[in-house]
């Protein structure tokens, strides 16, 4: 199907998960991922977090990060309800994985180097879902964020 | 938090989520959202498709859309497991957006004009969540794919 006049503008902007503890989750979607965080976005009940990959290195400001929101694609946005990081009672959010909830399936990065990725997410003590040598796909892994959502892992040259 | 060296690689490349009807929804992210279909594979029990945005409408051949699925950020991967489409007992995936299952919320396209995109959407019969007259954002839409997941609609110069 071509691309057409109409949605010629249209992009791919951004995934939105819900999140526990932004303390929790921020610091793992920066340092172990390697995302910068664009925005904090605070209302009264809940924070938005908008974050993406910075690929050319380049710092920018404040007012360009929050201008790549939503002018680009590629940009996770995690979404905290206050309260639930103490709430005892709170019982985590679905990874979409399994029933009931079962829909949603994953978010996917791709890295340059896949040994070395999972090398050091097992040296950073990131849980896996499926090593590389885990099952009949062995360039492909699976780690948990910390709320249980799966993140591909997957070479940028993987052909499947 | 600085991009370091280690993640330097990393990209953002797509999002997974569970379809129930491959010939209801790959017309749905063509032709209405206007994505371009990259591949198709289909394994024993189920077939991924992925898609994603073709921004400068370049006629691209197979095996360059092929290539672009691990090589870009911004792509959707729709997983049909056989059978679901035909199934009376089928419950349907969730959204991720009600109890149980919540967790995952939505993705979310950039527009560049959001009143011709939702008058559009209107027109070629897509429901709505959220129009953009309804509650206090007036300048963002929800609408629902086949699925029931959300879709925000949101202008490329958003300001929040």
């Amino acid at each position: 199907m071509p691309r057409n006049a109409e949605t010629a503008s249209y992009k791919f902007n951004h995934t939105m998960i819900r999140i526990k503890d932004p303390k929790v989750s921020l610091p793992f979607y920066q340092d172990v991922i390697g995302m910068e965080l664009l925005a904090e976005k605070k209302f009264e009940t809940f924070t938005l977090y908008f974050l993406a990959f910075n690929h050319d290195g380049k710092d920018l400001t404040p007012e360009e990060k929050n201008k790549q929101r939503f002018s680009r694609e590629g940009v996770l946005e995690l979404t905290h309800n206050h309260g639930t990081e103490s709430d005892a009672s709170f019982q985590g959010y679905s990874s979409g994985n399994s029933d009931p909830g079962r829909g949603f399936g994953h978010i996917a990065i791709t890295v340059g180097n896949i040994e070395e990725a999972c090398a050091r997410f097992e040296r950073l003590g990131v849980p896996f879902k499926k090593r590389l040598t885990d099952g009949t796909m062995k360039n492909i892994a699976f780690i948990l964020d910390p709320d249980g959502y799966w993140i591909e892992v997957v070479p940028g040259s993987l052909e499947i």
